[in-house]
């Protein structure tokens, strides 16, 4: 059994060796360009730690955390376009290096390459892997819809928001562990528990982004605080805190995000402070990270096998970055 | 055995009753409205065909059918965008009705959509059958992407111009085809014959269009004559005519293709027509047409079960619209 660190620099290994054909490069380019960006990988190494729970590593377990590496990027890579974003991670975005229509196209053509390499895994498992896969997929993209129809609203409850950020973010974490664990045999109750600890991760994962985006420090992060102040996103922060303000508090919060000055991030977080809403993510992260410990001890696996998983739990759960 | 019409009705009927969900409806809405744009259904028939060729239709042809015209409906979806095109089959296209996220992510899930079907093909089939379906949806995008890398020069060779719409389009006939008839049991060399006969079919197919859009009849195609000349689009006529003409006539055209004006048409046609384009892009219509009769007969199984095949092709080859 291996570590994060080293099921990482493997996985790194194995997906360098996939290679794009040459031609055409207008096409295929691009792919390369954002695959090389980098990014966490914590989908496929959650696929491969789920495998490695019950059995060694093999072609099923490489092929489809490649396969939902592959997704995952291709989701990015039409999210930018959605979302207008000129940079991730520091770098140009696809559809701003090259242009919207390679932004689409080469997204396309990579989620056909995700499941070229679904197709590799072993015909007893096929079925399986591929219906989660689906379901799994259909749901990220009601996600992103739901994501932008909040954009376009002022007020989004809680409960909202976090149905949208299961959809959005949180099943493809618990989708990754789960597919794994099934392919290195495991019974369906045991990776539908699997699934739930990945899902509870992915969650609390995701409340730590909206978090650190507000209250976390610009030298670890790497990113200016208030991002998400400043675009008027619908994160947990403002959900929340449209839940908890009074009358007059929430006449105040709207004027706040009316504005558009330099002074607006700093005076919204000040007002965030004034209502708690820290402790009011901290506890949120706490709770779900808590569920996910829970499910992670349900696992009906000896404790000594399940030591990496509890180390990649947190480790991102605490990250600062 | 049924005749086109007949399975066109029945595949209607089929495919009416694959509904997407209620919600969210700005995600599902815009699939359906494609959808029911309508269309010739050519690909999910030939895939009928095909396998009906070798034994009755089970629930393998329809999903496959299903995915086949699923994936082809999410490709005009995104060809839409990247074409900028207002308007298909005279009715606003999704990402003008709706927007341009819309046009994307309808269009992704509608592709998920059409891999849920298709992994509703028995275990003994599915990875063929995938293998298949991947590498043509790979080839669609490449052609696509060839298709906007030639509207950024100024001649394309009509080498270069029928490997495009072999890619773009005749090989997802082939595929169709192929498809249904390896479900229906047939041996890889008789399904590769067939797939032979799609492809030529395919390029025939094509080639009319271009066809139509020049010399076609506005009465009964039901669109302006000339819209690819308007567009300065590549066509097969325009790459046969630098392929033939001389240094003086080259001249000319390139002049014409640099006009804007409203006679800018008609005085292209007439170059075309002194020339006799007519007549050579008729002459590979006619070529493709031959291979397409040549693979049919070569196809063994016995000729009564060939009739509809036969009727269809002679549909398709000889379309005024």
């Amino acid at each position: 059994m291996h570590s994060f660190h080293e099921l990482l620099e493997q996985f790194e290994l194995f997906f360098s060796k996939h290679k794009f054909p040459d031609s055409p490069a207008t096409l295929y380019e691009p792919c390369s360009y954002l695959l090389h960006m980098g990014g966490k990988r914590v989908r496929p190494v959650l696929c491969l730690m789920g495998h490695e729970l019950f059995t060694p590593l093999n072609d099923n377990s490489w092929n489809t955390a490649t396969a939902v590496e592959l997704f995952h990027n291709f989701t990015l890579m039409h999210d930018d376009i959605m979302d207008n974003a000129p940079l991730r991670r520091g770098v140009t975005t696809v559809h701003e290096k090259y242009n919207l229509a390679t932004g689409i196209l080469s997204g396309d053509v990579m989620s056909i390459y995700a499941y070229q390499h679904l197709n590799k895994v072993d015909t007893s498992y096929i079925h399986a892997v591929m219906a989660l896969f689906n379901q799994t997929a259909i749901q990220i993209c009601e996600g992103q819809q739901l994501d932008m129809d909040f954009e376009k609203r002022d007020i989004v409850s809680l409960e909202e928001y976090l149905e949208m950020i299961r959809l959005k973010t949180s099943v493809l974490l618990g989708t990754s562990i789960k597919l794994g664990a099934m392919l290195g045999g495991a019974t369906e109750g045991c990776s539908e528990i699997l699934s739930q600890f990945g899902n509870s991760l992915g969650m609390a994962f995701q409340l730590r982004d909206d978090y650190l985006d507000t209250f976390g420090d610009t030298n670890k992060t790497g990113k200016q605080i208030g991002g998400d102040i400043l675009a008027n996103k619908k994160t947990f922060l403002l959900a929340k805190a449209f839940e908890i303000v009074d009358v007059n508090q929430k006449i105040v919060l709207q004027e706040l995000l009316k504005r558009n000055d330099q002074e607006k991030i700093q005076d919204i977080i000040a007002f965030f402070n004034s209502i708690q809403l820290k402790n009011y993510i901290e506890e949120e992260i706490e709770n779900y990270s808590k569920k996910a410990y829970f499910f992670l001890e349900k696992t009906p696996v000896i404790s000594s096998r399940k030591k990496n998983l509890l180390e990649v739990t947190d480790m991102l759960l605490h990250r600062e970055k």
